[in-house]
C-alpha cells in the first residue's frame, strides 16, 4: 500500500458540466485555476456519476455504493440508518471528515426512531449528515411557496447575508438568487428572462466566495492538523437559479453559447422516457434559444466565478504550505443538459447529464510521474470513497465499498482487471414524466451501463431499452435501442447489466477476511455432520465422546 | 381488509422435508396431528425457502425479504442492524412477538457498536434477536471442539436438564444427542452407526417436549391475552444429530426407509458445484445405504415424536379456547436430501431441500371455505411476514417486504397478479465446495428460479446453469442446463431471475404513499425551475417576487 495522505480537500461543484472548463475543451469559457490544478494533477476523462440528480448521486459518493445498493434513489428518499458512509470509514481509519455546503442528505427519522437513536446525539448528527461532522451545512435552495419552505433547516447562507447588513429575511431568495432590474426593482431568479442581470447582492456575499471563505476560516483554525482531516467543501453553483453577481454577469453573451447538441430527428419516434422527459416545463423552456442564450451566460460565468474562487483558495493553499500534504479533488454531482438533446436539468443519461469533470491533485511523490496526464479508464462516482479510505491508511472494505480506489491510477499503474461497464440509475417515481406515463413507482426506474463505446439505457415498466453507440455518433444522436441490427450489442450490455444486478451488495456485516476465518471451522467447534463409525475423523480428539454413563431408563 | 388475528402461533421445524409427513403422502410415516391441523387449515404445495440453510432462510422469514436483499448469505453472517424485522413491524400494529426456541440469527455487532446501541438495551436486544422478545433462545446446537463451542450464548435446555437432576454440564451433548449403547456406555450421536440406540435421556427430557411444554407453560402465563402476541415456537428437530429417545428409536426400521431419490446419470458429467457437493463427506455419508438405514428411521421417529408433541400443543389449545382467536401456522426452514441425489444435508435446489411443507390454520370465518383444500400457488417463506402483518391489521409495508401476504389465498381469492416465480438463494463461500473448485467468495452464489415446471439454477464464476423439467422429470434426475435444445427455456428462465435482480429492494427509508405525497410538490414550496418570465405559472401566488428593493451597488 502507498503511504498515506495526510489531509484530504474535496471539493464538489453542483450541475458543473464536464466540458464547461477550458481543460475539457470548452471553446468560450476559460478556467485557468482549475486547468491548473489539472496540469499539477490527473484529469479523468471518462467519470460517470451512479445517478444524474443531486441526491442520489451524492449519497453513492458519499457511501461508495450504488444506488440500488444503498436505496436513497432521489432526492430527499432518506438514506437508511444502517449505511456505513465515508466519515465511517475515515474515522475508523483515524480521520476525521467534515463538511462545509451540500449534501442534499435526508436523514432516516423513522429509521433513528426505530433504533432509539437520539438526532442530536454525535451518532445521531452524522447518521442524520451523511457521516460527516459538520462545519457548515446548506444545501443551497431556500425558496418558499403556498406549502411553505423546500428545506425547513436554518439557512446559514441566510445568517451569513444578515450579519452582512443585508435586511431580508431570506436573503438567498430576495438578494442572492434575485436580480436588480435597471428600473431599480428586484425580480425572482427563476426568471431566466432577467438573469443576466446582475444579482441583488455584492460579489463577495454571493454564494461560491461566501463558502470558500468558510472553507478557508476552517483551514486556518489554530491546531487543524491535530488529526488528518477529509474536508467536504460542497458548492451550491453553478446549479440553478442560474442567477450571477456583477460583474461576473456581463462576461458572457449569447455569442459565447455553444450551439445545442441535438437533432430534429431525436423527436421522431422518440423512447418513451424520453418523450416524456421532452415534454416537461424545464425541457420545453430549455429548448427554446432566447432561453438557452441568457441561461448558458449565466451558468458559464457562475463557473468562471468559481474557477475565480479557487484560484483565491490554491493561492491559499499554496502560501499556507498545504499542498505538499493535501490530496485535492474536484468534482460535481452530474452535469445539465442546458437545451441538449431538447432537455433542461439532468435526469437523463446523455454524457452532457452523467458524466462529471473529475481532477485529482495527489501530493505524494508516487504520482510524480502522472502529473498532468488525463486517464481515460472507466471511473465512478463511489470510486472515491474507496480512494479516500486508502489514502487514509486502511484497506478498503469491499464487503461494503462498491467503488475501487483510483490510487494505482493515479501513480501510473494500470490494473489489468478494472471494470467493463459503468452503471448509472435513475428513479423518475416522483416525477412528471411517470405521472405521464401512468408508471407505478416501483417501475419508474432507469438503469444505464456504458463499456465506454455503447450505451445502453434499460427501462423497467416493459419499456424498450435505448442505445447509443459513442463512436460512431459521439454526441449521442441516434437510439438504436429497437433497431434489428444492433440486437447482439443490446444482449452484451444486457449481460453486463445482470452480471451487475446480481452482485453481492448487502452481505456488509462480515468481511471477506472474516469469512476465510470461517472456512473449515466447524468440526474444530464439534460439529461433526457424516460421521458413521469416527473413522472418518482424520484429527485425534475432534470428536468428543461423552464421558456420563448411561441412563438406566434407556437401557432397559 | 379482512378481519384481524387475535394472536398467531408460528410453529417452524428445523429441517423438516416437506414429503415426510403423511398428509403430504409418506407411506411409511403417519402424523396424524399435523394432518388434522391441515384439514382445519390450508397445506401449501409450492412454498420455498429463500435459501436452503437456515440461519439465511430464517432471516428471509424474520424479515420478509430476500436474502440478496437482507444480506445474511449464510449461517452466522450477522443480519445488518438497519434490516426492520416481522417483530418491528408487529409491534407498530400492536402486538407482540416472542420467541421460543431457534432462530441461527448472529447479531451484527460492528453495526450495534457502531451505531452506538447497548446490546443489553431493548432495542439492541431485539436487534441482536431478530426483532423478537426473548422467552427462550436455542438454537439446538452445543458442540463443543478443540477450538471451543460452536454456540457461545449460554444454553437454556442444558440448564433446564441440569435442573431436572442430570448431572453433565452439557446435557445436549452427553445425554440428548449421546446415545445409550447396549454395553452400558454412551456414545456421540455424530456416530450415525449407532443411532438407532436411544437417546441418554428421558423422553419427556428431550428437546422437542421440552420446548412444547416451554410453549405451554408461555401461552398460559396470566394475562397473556392483553395484548395480541405472535409466539414465534421454533423447535430443533428433526434437524441433525439425528437422535430420537426412547421408546421413539424402536418405532422405524430399514424396512420403512423409502429408496433414494438418484440415479447413476447424476454422477455422468454433473455441474461443477453440484459434482463438489457430491465429494464432501456429508454427501458420501448419506450416500451410502447403511447410512441412510439409520439416519432415516430415526430422521422419521424424531417427526413422529414432534407430531404427538403437535398432539398435546393442540389438545391444550382446544382445551384452552384458543383455536377461535389463534392462527396456527406449521412450517420447515428447508428440508433434508438425506441420501436423494447422492447428498446429505440441504445447500442446493432439488424439491427435497429448497421446499417446505407449510400448514397455516387461520381462525377467520373468513377461511370456513377452504378448510382442509391444498392450494398450489408459489408461495415463499418471505410471504409469512406480510401474512402475519395483515393478520395484525397492517398494510403490507411493500417498500420493505418482499413477500405477499397469503390471506387472499387462504380466503379462498386467487389474485390475478400472483408471481410468476419464485426465487432462493444460495451462498457456498465458507464452504469445502468453494475451496476444492477454488471459488473467490463473491462467487460462490447461486439463484433458483422456479416457476413450477421449469427450475433453472445460476451458478456465478462463470460456470453453467442447471435446468430441470419437473414435468416430465419430477424427480428431478435430468440436469438439462448444458442441453442446447434447451436454450430457449434457460432464456425465458433468466429473463424471470434478471427482472427480480434489478428490483427495487433498499429503498425501505420511504413508502409509496409518501412518494405519492411528494408528486408535484417542489412548485408548490418554491421550486420553481423552467421559467423565462412567469407566464408559466398558472396557479396565482406561486411565484413569490422579492419584496427588497434593487441594491445600489447592482444598479451602478
Amino acid at each position: 500500500m502507498p503511504n498515506t495522505v495526510k489531509n484530504i480537500l474535496f471539493i464538489m461543484f453542483d450541475q458543473l458540466r464536464w466540458d464547461y472548463l477550458g481543460c475539457t475543451g470548452h471553446p468560450t469559457l476559460k478556467t485557468p485555476h482549475l486547468d491548473r490544478l489539472a496540469s499539477k494533477g490527473m484529469r479523468f476523462t471518462n467519470a460517470y456519476v451512479q445517478s444524474p440528480i443531486c441526491g442520489s448521486s451524492r449519497m453513492s459518493f458519499y457511501t461508495g455504493r450504488y444506488v440500488q445498493s444503498h436505496g436513497a434513489q432521489r432526492n430527499n428518499f432518506p438514506l437508511k440508518v444502517g449505511e456505513v458512509t465515508l466519515g465511517d470509514h475515515l474515522r475508523a481509519a483515524g480521520m476525521d471528515a467534515f463538511l462545509i455546503g451540500k449534501t442534499h442528505m435526508e436523514a432516516d427519522a423513522e429509521g433513528l426512531e426505530r433504533l432509539g437513536i437520539p438526532p442530536d446525539s454525535v451518532i445521531g448528527a452524522r447518521l442524520s449528515e451523511c457521516g460527516f461532522d459538520v462545519v457548515l451545512r446548506d444545501d443551497g435552495l431556500w425558496t418558499e411557496g403556498p406549502d411553505g419552505p423546500y428545506d425547513t433547516r436554518v439557512s446559514p447562507y441566510n445568517t451569513y447575508l444578515r450579519s452582512k447588513g443585508y435586511p431580508a429575511e431570506n436573503g438567498w431568495s430576495e438578494n442572492a438568487n434575485a436580480v436588480a432590474l435597471e428600473n431599480g426593482e428586484v425580480t425572482s431568479g427563476w426568471f431566466m428572462k432577467y438573469i443576466n442581470r446582475p444579482a441583488n447582492v455584492a460579489e463577495p456575499d454571493s454564494e461560491t466566495p461566501w463558502l470558500t471563505g468558510q472553507a478557508i476560516d476552517f483551514l486556518d483554525q489554530p491546531g487543524r492538523d491535530d488529526r488528518p482531516w477529509l474536508c467536504h467543501l460542497s458548492y451550491i453553483k453553478p446549479h440553478w437559479p442560474y442567477v450571477v453577481p456583477a460583474p461576473y454577469n456581463e462576461m458572457f453573451g449569447p455569442e459565447d453559447v455553444v450551439p445545442p447538441v441535438r437533432s430534429e430527428d431525436e423527436k421522431n419516434d422518440p423512447h418513451p422516457v424520453f418523450a416524456a422527459y421532452m415534454e416537461t416545463l424545464v425541457a420545453r423552456s430549455f429548448s427554446r434559444q432566447e432561453v438557452r442564450e441568457k441561461a448558458i451566460p449565466s451558468y458559464m460565468a457562475l463557473i468562471k466565478q468559481a474557477d475565480d474562487q479557487m484560484g483565491r483558495l490554491f493561492t491559499y493553499l499554496e502560501e499556507a504550505g498545504r499542498m505538499e500534504n493535501t490530496m485535492i479533488v474536484v468534482t460535481s454531482d452530474h452535469g445539465d443538459y442546458l437545451g441538449d438533446h431538447w432537455l433542461g436539468e439532468k435526469n437523463f443519461f446523455h454524457d452532457c447529464s452523467v458524466k462529471i469533470p473529475l481532477i485529482i491533485y495527489d501530493p505524494r511523490p508516487e504520482a510524480d510521474a502522472t502529473r498532468g496526464q488525463s486517464c481515460d479508464a472507466l471511473v465512478e462516482a463511489i470510486d472515491l470513497t474507496a480512494t479516500f479510505i486508502e489514502c487514509a491508511g486502511k484497506e478498503v472494505p469491499d464487503h461494503i465499498v462498491e467503488g475501487r480506489s483510483l490510487c494505482p491510477l493515479l501513480h501510473g499503474e494500470a490494473p489489468g482487471d478494472w471494470r467493463e461497464v459503468v452503471i448509472s440509475e435513475m428513479d423518475y417515481s416522483t416525477t412528471q414524466m411517470a405521472k405521464s406515463l401512468s408508471m407505478p413507482h416501483k417501475d419508474a426506474r432507469l438503469f444505464m451501463v456504458f463499456d465506454g463505446r455503447w450505451k445502453l439505457v434499460h427501462a423497467e415498466g416493459g419499456l424498450p431499452p435505448l442505445l447509443f453507440d459513442l463512436h460512431d455518433d459521439p454526441d449521442e444522436l441516434k437510439d438504436l435501442g429497437r433497431d434489428p441490427a444492433y440486437e447482439s450489442e443490446r444482449r452484451r450490455m444486457y449481460d453486463h447489466l445482470h452480471a451487475w444486478s446480481r452482485r453481492l451488495s448487502q452481505r456488509t456485516a462480515i468481511s471477506d477476511a472474516k469469512l476465510d476465518a470461517m472456512q473449515g471451522k466447524y468440526p474444530r467447534q464439534g460439529v461433526l455432520l457424516g460421521l458413521y463409525d469416527g473413522s472418518e475423523v482424520q484429527e485425534e480428539n475432534l470428536c468428543k465422546v461423552p464421558a456420563v454413563p448411561a441412563r438406566q431408563d434407556t437401557l432397559d
